[in-house]
C-alpha cells in the first residue's frame, strides 16, 4: 500500500479522490431511471414485469411475483442448519441493541391547563430493497428489517431481483423469514423502487423505502424522495483506522483488507502516528493479499482509494478522521476511549484491537447500514428512528390562552396575517360584539 | 364553503385534488435550478452576486453580502419594543419545548468486556433559509434556529433574499439576532442554496440546509440532498379540523380561515359528524370573509382546496384524517384526547377549543415547520433531531470476541467475504500458524 506523509496537500488530494467515487451528475442514468419510474407509475404490473423480463431475464406473472410459502420452505431446506443457527444468534444481538433505540411519546403539563407533547407513531408500511446478483448478504436483510420491526411498523415488504430462473437466493429468504418480513416480491432495480413508491396491482405502495442498491436503485430512490421517504443514499464502503505504535500491524492490515474486498470503489485508509507501523502494515497487506480469494478486487481498490498516512501527532490524525468522516472508524491506540471523545464524524466507531469491523457487520448488534462518503457529517446509521415519525401535541385551557392571547394577536398582525389573529380573538370576544 | 357527504368517492377526489398542489415533474424549473447550482459551484461569489443582481435587483459585493452589526442595530431601532417583547416570550416557550427533545449518548456494557453504545453529536454548521419578499415571518426564523441552537450546532448561517435596496427586513434580523444566528447573508433563491451546499469565497459550506422557500429553493434543496442534508421539502400549508356537534362553529370557521389565508394553494378541511355544524361553519366562514384583509387569497384557496365533509361516524372522520395526513389537525370534540389516540398521521395535533392553530404558529412552543401534503405519514416536525447525528460505538474484549469468533467467520464465509473472515481469524491464530 502507498505510504504518504500526512500534510494538508496529501489530505486534500485524498478528499478529492474519495469524492470522485460519487459523480455529481449521472446524466443518461437519470433519464433512464425517470422513464422507468413513469412507466411503472402509469402501467403498474405490466411495466414492472416487462422490465424484469428485460433486465433480469426472468418471466413473472401476478401469480409468481410474490415469493410463496413453498419457496420459503424450500429455501430452508437448501440452507445448512449451522448458518441458520448463526443467523438466529446475530438476530438476537441486533434486536437487543435496537431495542435500546426505541423512543417514547412524552408530554409535559402545567396546572394552568397547558399540555404540550410529542407523539411517536411507527410508519405503517415500509419497503426494503435487497440487492441480488452475485453478492448475497443475508446480514443486510437482518439489518434493514429488525429496526423496522422493533419500531412497530405494521407491514414490511421486501423486494429483491430474481435470477433467470425466477428464483431468489435461499439465504436471503431465510434471513427475511427469520427477521419477520411480511411479503417478498421478486423484483429489483428502479422498477422495484417505482412499485414501492407508487404501488402496482401486485405490490402495495409503501411510506418509506430503505436498503442499498446499484446506481439505478440509488437514483430512483432519490427521485421518489418527498413522495415517500427514503433512508440515506448508499455509496461505496470505507474504513479508516487510527493507530499508534501500540497497534498490532497484522490486525490493522487484515481490517483494511476486509473493507477493500467489497468492491473496487471501496476505500481503506490507515492514519498512524508511527512510521514503523506504517511499514509493517504495508508488508502485512502484501502478505495477506496472496491468500485472499478476492485479491483482484482488493488490489484495484487499494490502488485507487487505499492510503497509509503518517501523521506527526494524534491530534492531526483525529482531525483528518473527522474531515474524512468515514463509514467505519477503528481506533487501535493505547487509550481508544480517549481518542473517541474527540471523534465528531464517523458512522460506526470500533474501539480497541478486538473490535474489528466485521464484528459489527455481522454480530455485535449495531446496524451495519451506515453513512458513506463523508455523509457521516450529517447522516446517522440506520436505526429505529428511521421507522417512526413524530406529531406535536398541543392542548390549552381557556385560562392559559387568555393570559397570552393579546401577544399572539400582536405577533400575527406584525406578520400581516389577520385571519390568524382573528382565530385567537374570536375566542375572547364579548357577547354582542 | 362547499359541503359534501363523506363517501369513498368524495374522499378519493379530495385526495387527488390535494396532490395536484405538488406536480410530479417541474420540467424547465429543474433545468434552470441545475444551471444555477452548477454556476455557483464553479464560480462562487461571482455567480452568486450576478444571480442576486438578476433576480433580486440588488447589487452585492464581498463587503456588503453579509449583514453588518450596524444593520442589525438599525433593525432594532426600526422594530417596536412591544414586538421585541413578544418575540422574546415566544422564544422562551419554543426553547423550553425543544429542550425536552434533546437526545443523549448512551452505552450498555456487560462484565464480559463488551460495550455497545450510540454517540450523539451535533452537526457542525447548518444553513437556514428564510424567504424574503412580501411575506416576512420572524416566527419562522425562531422555529428554524432554536432547535439547531439547542442541539449544540457550532455555527448557524442564515440566508435571506434582499430587497432592491440591498436590505433585509428588520423583523427578520431582530428574530435572527434574538435566536442566536451567527452570520446572515443577503442572498436567496437556488443560488443561496448552492452557496450553502458548496461554499463560496464569502459563504461557508454547511452540513445541512433547512427552511422553506419557493419552488426554486425547494428544487435546489432536493438537488443537493445527499451532498449535504436537508429538512423535508416544504409544500403548501393545510389544516384539517375534526369536530362533532359540541364544537363552536365560530371557532372552527376562524381556524379554517387562518390556514386558507396563507396562499392560494393552502387547504382547509372540516370533517364533522354533525350536518348542523357543517351548515353553521359555512355561514360563519362567509361572515368572517367580509372582514378579513386577505379575503381574495382565502376565497381562491377555499374554492380550490376547501371542503366541509359530513361523516356518518367519528371512526370514518378519523380514518379520513389519517389518509389526508394533514400538516395541522385540530380536534374539537367532546373528548379530544380519546380521538387523538386514534390519530396516526398529522404534523401537529391541537386538542380542544382553546388550542387554535395560530397558538402553535407563534407561541406554544412546538415547532411550526411541519410535514405537508400527506408527508406526515413519514416525516416529522422540525426538531432538535434534525441537528444531531449518531455514531455507533462498539468495544469488545478478547474473551468476548473469542466466544463468537467462529460464528462470525462462518457467516462471512457464507457471504463469500473471505477477507472479512480473515480479519476475525487473525486475532486467534496460534503462534507459528
Amino acid at each position: 500500500m502507498r505510504i504518504q506523509k500526512l500534510t494538508e496537500e496529501t489530505k486534500q488530494n485524498l478528499l478529492q479522490d474519495l469524492l470522485k467515487r460519487s459523480p455529481d451528475s449521472y446524466g443518461e442514468y437519470e433519464e433512464r431511471v425517470a422513464a422507468i419510474l413513469k412507466q411503472v407509475k402509469e402501467k403498474g404490473d405490466e411495466a414492472l414485469f416487462a422490465y424484469t423480463e428485460q433486465f433480469d431475464h426472468a418471466h413473472l406473472t401476478k401469480e409468481t411475483v410474490r415469493v410463496s410459502e413453498e419457496e420459503i420452505a424450500e429455501a430452508y431446506e437448501k440452507t445448512d442448519e449451522k448458518l441458520i443457527g448463526v443467523i438466529r444468534k446475530a438476530l438476537e444481538n441486533i434486536r437487543s441493541y435496537h431495542e435500546k433505540q426505541k423512543q417514547y411519546s412524552w408530554f409535559d403539563s402545567k396546572p394552568d391547563g397547558t399540555l404540550l407533547g410529542q407523539k411517536v407513531t411507527p410508519l405503517k408500511r415500509v419497503g426494503v430493497y435487497v440487492p441480488g446478483g452475485k453478492a448475497v448478504y443475508p446480514s443486510s436483510v437482518l439489518m434493514n428489517v429488525i429496526p423496522a420491526r422493533i419500531a412497530g411498523v405494521d407491514e414490511i415488504i421486501m423486494v429483491t431481483p430474481p435470477g433467470r430462473d425466477g428464483k431468489v437466493s435461499p439465504h436471503t429468504l431465510v434471513a427475511a423469514k427469520e427477521a419477520g418480513v411480511d411479503a417478498i416480491y421478486k423484483v429489483g432495480g428502479a422498477q422495484a423502487i417505482a412499485a414501492l413508491a407508487y404501488g402496482t396491482e401486485s405490490i402495495p405502495k409503501t411510506d418509506k423505502i430503505v436498503g442499498p442498491g446499484n446506481i439505478y436503485v440509488a437514483l430512483a430512490k432519490k427521485a421518489v424522495y418527498g413522495y415517500v421517504s427514503i433512508d440515506s443514499v448508499a455509496g461505496p464502503s470505507e474504513i479508516l483506522v487510527i493507530a499508534d505504535e501500540t497497534a498490532n500491524p497484522r490486525y490493522v492490515a487484515a481490517d483494511l483488507l476486509s473493507q477493500a474486498e467489497h468492491d473496487e470503489l471501496a476505500s481503506a485508509i490507515l492514519v498512524t502516528t508511527s512510521a514503523e507501523l506504517a511499514e509493517k502494515v504495508s508488508d502485512e497487506v502484501d502478505g495477506f493479499l496472496k491468500e485472499l480469494s478476492r485479491a483482484e478486487i482488493i488490489q484495484k481498490s487499494l490502488d485507487n482509494y487505499g492510503y497509509i498516512l503518517v501523521a506527526q501527532t494524534m491530534e492531526e490524525a483525529i482531525e483528518t478522521a473527522n474531515e474524512i468522516a468515514s463509514e467505519h472508524l477503528e481506533i487501535l491506540t493505547k487509550n481508544p476511549f480517549d481518542v473517541m471523545t474527540k471523534i465528531r464524524n464517523a458512522g460506526a466507531i470500533f474501539l480497541g484491537e478486538y473490535a474489528s469491523e466485521p464484528l459489527g457487520d455481522y454480530f455485535a448488534g449495531p446496524n451495519h447500514i451506515l453513512p458513506t462518503n463523508g455523509t457521516a457529517k450529517f447522516f446517522s446509521p440506520l436505526s429505529v428512528d428511521d421507522f417512526i415519525k413524530k406529531s406535536s401535541i398541543i392542548s390549552y385551557s381557556r385560562d392559559a390562552l387568555e393570559k397570552i392571547h393579546e401577544d399572539i394577536e400582536y405577533f400575527a398582525q406584525a406578520e400581516q396575517l389577520t385571519a390568524h389573529a382573528n382565530s385567537i380573538k374570536v375566542r375572547f370576544e364579548k357577547e354582542g360584539e
